[in-house]
């Protein structure tokens, strides 16, 4: 017969440890939840040329970084009293780089909404806010996929992300073209323009890190590092 | 008389454990010479213009990119085998959080080296090299000193290092204004100011890293988080 006290004990233990893996989960989704929206709300305030709009996120750029040092915080402490190994210390470490990614999508939408002032202040609505639109729509998308396949631990969802990753890089890059060739067709349109291929480049940089966290998902389940492999690689870790 | 025994076990342990940090440190700075060593090569390849150069620094990137994951492998392990805590937990995780930082800055000298080969192919050396030299220069001693900071744990050097990023991040501003004058001066400028444009935006990212690596400076000796902190407050907690 076993015995009671340890196994009443053993389980508190694990009981605590778990309560303290899921409620780091939990925050990072908050975290993910606050930004996802930062990014969606700097883009309407661009393309509704809403200012006010564009301060509220700006202002809460604060929120988000404080998310990132109290989930630091936590998870170095999980570190230090729960000593994880194997299966959860992977976890915890990508959570810690994972929030690095959150938070720098964060000033990326800050980014997105100090242009959206700047541009909103100069009236007008100027030539590649269909771009916008499209690649924002796309990066959204992904960064939303790669928090969901974070929550059921999916690394098939983590692979088509990292998939996507290069059809946003050409989407970018012809983008970016053709607002080329809008300032060389009339040198007026060449400082609002610019500010328009500094947004492209911002929502570029947000793909890029849905893709890392996409990336990170895939060492959490399968245990091996696909950051700088092939996608045929990523497919064999994925799919053996 | 202490037991002789236990003395030399644990010295022993704590000498492995010691010999381990001291690796990931050594390991750490060579990655940071490599990667300091990268942006110097493709900041020289772009205004010498030599596309050979500009080749050799792209390929070399892959390296880098095999560095950070020994590295993060490496600092996992020692987390997962010594089970450290307080100072050598912080040690540990910092040092994963800045070898995405030096990753990154390995991925912006790439950046750079592909626009010194495609602007070396168009011939004919374009306007804001001056600005490209100038904050090439005030970036590279930025990384040289964070490094030199974690080398010797010199929150004070840091402090500096993280005040010098608002002075990069001005002298960007102030380059980006003189490129969109060239651009405005004459259409035929604008692909290639774009091309400069790019570069300037690549180096102020390095001092951006930097930055990071001298805030992971500061938290791993004096045991705060500033980096979303004012500037008077991460001299309170240096000074402190």
């Amino acid at each position: 017969m076993p015995d009671r006290k340890d196994d009443v004990y053993g389980d508190h233990i694990s009981h605590k440890f778990n309560d303290e893996l899921m409620e780091l989960k939990t925050q990072f989704l908050e975290m993910g939840g606050a930004v996802e929206s930062q990014v969606e709300r700097a883009v309407k305030a661009l393309i509704d040329s809403d200012g006010e709009l564009a301060e509220q996120v700006r202002l809460k750029d604060k929120e988000v970084d404080k998310q990132e040092v109290a989930l630091d915080e936590e998870a170095t402490l999980i570190i230090a009293r729960r000593q994880p190994t194997a299966r959860d210390l992977r976890l915890v470490i990508s959570v810690i780089k994972m929030v690095a990614d959150l938070e720098r999508v964060g000033d990326e939408a800050k980014k997105i909404a100090k242009l959206a002032i700047k541009l909103s202040e100069e009236g007008q609505a100027p030539r590649g806010y269909v771009e916008v639109r499209h690649i924002a729509g796309h990066v959204q998308s992904m960064l939303h996929d790669a928090l969901d396949a974070f929550t059921r631990l999916d690394s098939e969802q983590a692979l088509r992300i990292m998939k996507e990753d290069k059809r946003v890089d050409e989407e970018y890059q012809a983008a970016a073209r053709t607002l080329l060739t809008f300032m060389m067709e009339d040198t007026r349109n060449i400082s609002r323009c610019m500010s328009v291929m500094w947004v492209l480049r911002a929502l570029e940089r947000v793909g890029d890190h849905a893709c890392n966290i996409a990336e990170n998902v895939i060492f959490m389940v399968e245990g091996e590092d696909v950051r700088h492999t092939s996608i045929e690689e990523a497919e064999r870790v994925v799919g053996g």
